[in-house]
């Protein structure tokens, strides 16, 4: 990301009057079409070579990347506004490869290109055992070139989205008449999956009604998806569909080999007012004997299947992996082309740079992935937070109102739960088309950082990982929804933390104290989920502070989203006992036994349960029980800590055991505690305390079984043992005891 | 469920002819209309009684109640065929309440059309601590007259697509001409975020492919969500896309007050050859001051408000939950019309009975929830297990194979994985509309018990969620997709659990053994959410034989869905040592260390990645160390078990650690185990053994560590401490190390 600060600082390069409008809109005369014959050849180099790559080992994906060789020439050749040799260059067009298992089709067209680390030795290594291959089984974003890591259908679809919104709004805030810095396009490659997937349908209801006309999708109409013809499970008319969603839709019925009626439409997507939806009719495997069936979806064709498909169109079957010199030639003027892209954008930046000389700055700052003001500022100091008990969900909402207010790189969206979620801001405007006004009056611009995804949770996160993709640190997304609905988008927020995308997710109503919505509404089993996905944090605040806390370990997570998991009712607040710098080491000793004195037992105290666990230690100390506390937000964080740390807050030691008290599953616990109180059952349409209190959640009630623990453990010495852990609440269970 | 088996052995009562129709297609003759006095009279009761409830607590869902009043009349009084005094009678109209948060609207229409159990003291204690309640926060499947459990929205949409599916695939097996068995109708109530969620979208594509004209899905189009004016997040042009999906499209406009407009609409939906889409615009909090704005939606009007609703349509402010007796009387006729309905279908299967004796008697069954023939003969006996390598999917597919051939209880379906999850069965008619001709010549009929899905996750399961809750017992669906693709389902699947809802979930590709297609595909976290998630079986069979055990268990757990976890790739097969029995109790001995003599260490095998266990016992004893195996394919199943089998299975002494080797994180394990194997970051594009490798996945990589710690607890002659827990794999991370 460093490269753009630089070119703010060097000097402009002298560059051709021409080449600047390359920046902005392109017309068909932007390019100059090969022959038909020269198209024909390049693709029929292109399948070979596709053949070649899935044959070697037998398997793979051979059928789309075949089909979409016309698309591929038209995007590489023609339309796409990139540089080969700068792959990440920032104004650069996106290109979104939804139907990801597809890649060789991407890898093979990088390479031809000139895309220098897609050598010829690393597109052999699809399916290959190295493991320094640039080309996995499907696309990765830690390699040059890829945008996205795809292949979870319709999640690129959504992440096109999100990059689109991410051009919209930065060239409605940085933008300047005749000087734009952002207006780069977004190329999304769809099959028949990215069109049937939920997540996919509920994102291109937002590119309509956001009129993402910088968005264009391109239907690979083979017709044809593993089970076999796509209209055994679909029938639908999609074109009708798609222009009812907003959509500008335009048919391309030769896609296997008319490649200037491709580029032509491709290229007038560029002018659309709408986004646009492209219907390109293609044949899978196109070429091979079995083309149009299912058959060459995910294999390799056989050898003298390959064999025939070179002759048939004039190749040398004994040549294996060739690209003829010709075929590289056609694309020679890709790298410098590039470049021309490149100089127009440093040239433009310049020129921006001497107008709005602060607006640059920022900006600079953005394209860096770094924030344009200390955001430490943002975080309430221990002192200013409240004592009177507060919801956590409202401590939250403190903080993300002044980051959002403040900051714009954080963009605060919600599914649908504006009143519920705070996280509205002062002052803050939507994110609408300015052509939008609503039955309500509410209007806002590209320009706003408030996002209404609708009731449309999968879309928001993955649209979230769009936003966070198009350059890391540009944008932090935040989302909001109900804990309980991180179900629904939790194929997108894996996808985050496989992307090692900066995300914070606010979720509210996290524990059975969400109350009167019933079991429904009550999340049980979705911090298990979190808590094992890899380079995720799942922090649980206890108070204010803590709040604050996960903020901060939030926003210093860079390659990591964050759930923050808050609740809907009052939480006690613990000035006294509550840190936040305990709080960003996952857990932390909130209060000994006594002042340097012995202890007879640990509560693990969890977020919004913290309450029930200080307490019991009050009930216990009654009963001449001393109890320490322990505060445990997040448990990835805690792993994170030294082995030593982590036994001076655990302290484990026979004879004394520890409990951990949360409205959730054990599941995990186990590692720290020798017993739980905890949910085994899904939850009950109860008011708040009578729903904590129908399941064992109240102090009366824990402190004696906890008592029963210490005496037990006491009279025999030892401690408790693996596979004897004591689950207070008797063990998850099997059928329907709520 | 056994009264319908009764009905069939008692004599038919004597029925009018004209009654008998009543089991047919209806048409507006049907009916007799009150007038629109009387009409309105029901409706102002009816607003002010919503009002009360709300008002009660200060809180509640009163918008949607009060706007749908006129729907409600239309469909309770006219239009749905059902008989309130006995609500599961099996040829009843199932009413779906999608938009869930208006359950008040159904349990006041339940009391005033006689639901013995919807009691006037029941309906006020929605939101009250009583915990006998049959009125909680959101409609529930527990409780008489509710079809399924709503609330997360989308899911009884997508629920209703099952129900209708249900009622066409009997009706294609046992309906003859002139004596139909079921014909039932499902209705089913949406709002705008039904619409917006990408479950509600899936499933809607579905049922316009499938013409399940016998689905009648209402819109309460009062274009207001929490957020405000719905057109903030939604400008599509739903008629036309509903058009473009396969739906008749029929628009009412004056939903608030018009019943005979919204009843003809109806009933004419009875007669449509395509599932029909009623367009009703409403006014959400129709009668209150701000009625049609959000502040409606969620939230009491307010003491002054309620008293001034109720003044304006000349109600005494000082009556509350007053329902007058003209109101009561204008609902009189519906009980005995319900035993109408009721005798006509027990006269039809009377006469049914006596023609179809055979198919009668297997009919009968399925009312009962029972299956046609033991199960039990259709799972391969230990003697014909195969002794090679299988992938488990393999092994699974050959129960499926024998299961979906002979017993019509089960539906198999797929997302679009037909080559890749082996759950097609011989001889499979797929569930089409006959009308249906694809390109590839390929049809079905409403009979057929394979579904092909599409790439449609979510729908998939949610509307087995409709299909398993028609009835219970009368089908068990099967799915099918890749492991890690379940996290786009699981907040169907969530919902089949907390309704008790029996259904196979066969989740092929469930570890990092998929291989080549990468860490997309890898499901990492995935088992720990299954695992945690209340009243659901995540089972992990090792081979063959616990492949039978699985489906015992699930076969079993007649109120509980399961997931079967199975690898792609070939593994071990283990005739000495697996048993069905074993995998049924959830672990088991797999084998001692030696026969009656002590061992050192304990392994854990589990599931997919038990051959890594059992090959490091024989490296171990290489080095003198004596390893016993634990299979352990279910966690859940396990904790049912009695304290002593689970030490005896567990073997928990000081000295001698426990060991889990699972391609999962440990969450969860450390119950059972002091140290893992374990995956702690996403996988790997590899092919399937190194993907293992590179991850410490190999038995000569494993045994070196476990024999450190037999040697360092023998040293310090204590066991691994709680907050000690070893992960040989280091933890899981925070960032991109894969």
């Amino acid at each position: 990301m460093a490269p753009a600060l630089e070119l703010l600082e060097k000097p402009a390069v002298a560059l051709p009057v021409k080449s600047i409008s390359a920046i902005g809109k392109a017309s068909a005369a932007d390019f100059t079409l090969e022959s038909p014959e020269k198209h024909q050849r390049v693709m029929d180099v292109f399948r070979a070579f596709i053949a070649d790559i899935c044959q070697q080992y037998g398997e793979g994906h051979a059928g789309s990347p075949m089909g979409m060789a016309a698309i591929g020439i038209a995007l590489y050749k023609y339309v796409m506004k990139y540089s080969p040799h700068n792959c990440d260059y920032f104004n650069r067009d996106r290109l979104v490869l939804s139907n990801g298992h597809a890649c060789l089709w991407q890898y093979l067209f990088m390479h031809l290109v000139g895309v220098r680390s897609m050598t010829l030795d690393q597109l052999k290594s699809y399916h290959s055992t190295r493991t320094d291959s640039v080309c996995p089984g499907h696309p990765e974003i830690e390699h040059e070139g890829i945008e996205v890591t795809t292949g979870p259908l319709g999640q690129g679809l959504a992440n096109a989205v999100g990059l689109a919104m991410a051009t919209k709004n930065l060239a409605a805030t940085y933008n300047k008449p005749g000087n734009e810095v952002v207006n780069n396009m977004t190329w999304c490659m769809v099959g028949d999956a990215c069109l049937q997937e939920g997540v996919g349908l509920e994102a291109l209801s937002l590119a309509g009604h956001w009129k993402l006309n910088n968005l264009c999708v391109i239907f690979d109409n083979n017709s044809v998806t593993c089970d076999g013809s796509a209209d055994m499970a679909n029938t639908e008319d999609i074109n009708t569909k798609m222009r009812a969603t907003g959509f500008n839709v335009v048919d391309v019925y030769n896609g296997d080999s008319d490649v200037a009626a491709v580029a032509h439409a491709l290229v007038a997507a560029r002018s659309s007012n709408k986004p646009t939806f492209l219907n390109i009719r293609t044949t899978i495997g196109f070429g091979a004997s079995k083309a149009g069936t299912a058959d060459v979806h995910g294999a390799a064709l056989g050898v003298d299947e390959v064999a025939r498909l070179k002759s048939s169109v004039g190749l040398n079957p004994e040549d294996h992996f060739h690209i003829p010199q010709d075929v590289y030639d056609f694309f020679r003027d890709i790298p410098s082309r590039g470049e021309v892209h490149e100089a127009a954008w440093q040239a433009a930046l310049v020129k921006y740079q001497e107008t709005y000389p602060v607006l640059a700055a920022e900006f600079a700052l953005r394209v860096a992935g770094k924030m344009p003001q200390d955001w430490r500022q943002c975080i309430p100091r221990k002192e200013e937070q409240p004592t009177a008990s507060t919801a956590s969900r409202k401590s939250a909402g403190v903080v993300t109102n002044a980051l959002a207010q403040n900051i714009n790189t954080f963009l605060v969206g919600t599914a649908d739960l504006t009143p519920s979620c705070n996280v509205v801001y002062k002052n803050k405007v939507d994110f609408q088309s300015p052509e939008l006004q609503t039955a309500c009056g509410l209007n806002g611009n590209y320009s706003g950082r408030y996002i209404h995804y609708g009731i449309r949770e999968h879309a928001m996160c993955a649209i979230s990982n769009g936003l966070a993709a198009f350059n890391k640190g540009t944008f932090i997304p935040m989302t909001s929804t109900y804990f309980v609905f991180h179900l629904y988008a939790a194929a997108a927020v894996r996808m985050a933390a496989l992307q090692g995308l900066q995300q914070i997710h606010i979720a509210t109503h996290d524990s059975i104290g969400v109350g009167e919505n019933g079991p429904t509404h009550q999340p049980i089993a979705v911090a298990a989920l979190w808590r094992a996905m890899p380079n995720l944090l799942y922090i649980r605040p206890c108070d204010a502070e803590e709040v604050a806390g996960a903020y901060m370990a939030a926003i210093q997570a860079t390659e990591t989203p964050t759930v923050i998991s808050l609740s809907r009712q009052s939480l006690p607040q613990y000035p006294q006992y509550s840190s936040r710098e305990g709080a960003m080491k996952g857990a932390y000793v909130f209060v000994e036994a006594a002042e340097g004195g012995d202890f007879d037992v640990t509560l693990i105290g969890v977020g919004s349960e913290m309450g029930f666990a200080m307490q019991t230690r009050e009930l216990l100390l009654q009963d001449g029980i001393r109890a320490r506390v322990v505060s445990f937000p997040c448990t990835r964080l805690f792993e994170q800590q030294s082995r030593e740390y982590k036994q001076s807050v655990l302290q484990p030691r026979a004879g004394k055991p520890t409990v951990v008290i949360e409205a959730y599953p054990a599941n995990g616990w186990e590692r720290y505690a020798d017993a739980s109180v905890s949910m085994n059952s899904f939850g009950k349409s109860l008011p708040s305390k009578e729903t904590y209190e129908h399941f064992g959640f109240a102090p009366e009630m824990i402190a004696p079984k906890v008592k029963d623990l210490v005496e037990e453990v006491r009279r025999d010495g030892i401690g408790i043992l693996r596979g004897d852990f004591r689950d207070f609440n008797g063990g998850l269970r099997i059928g329907l005891e709520h």
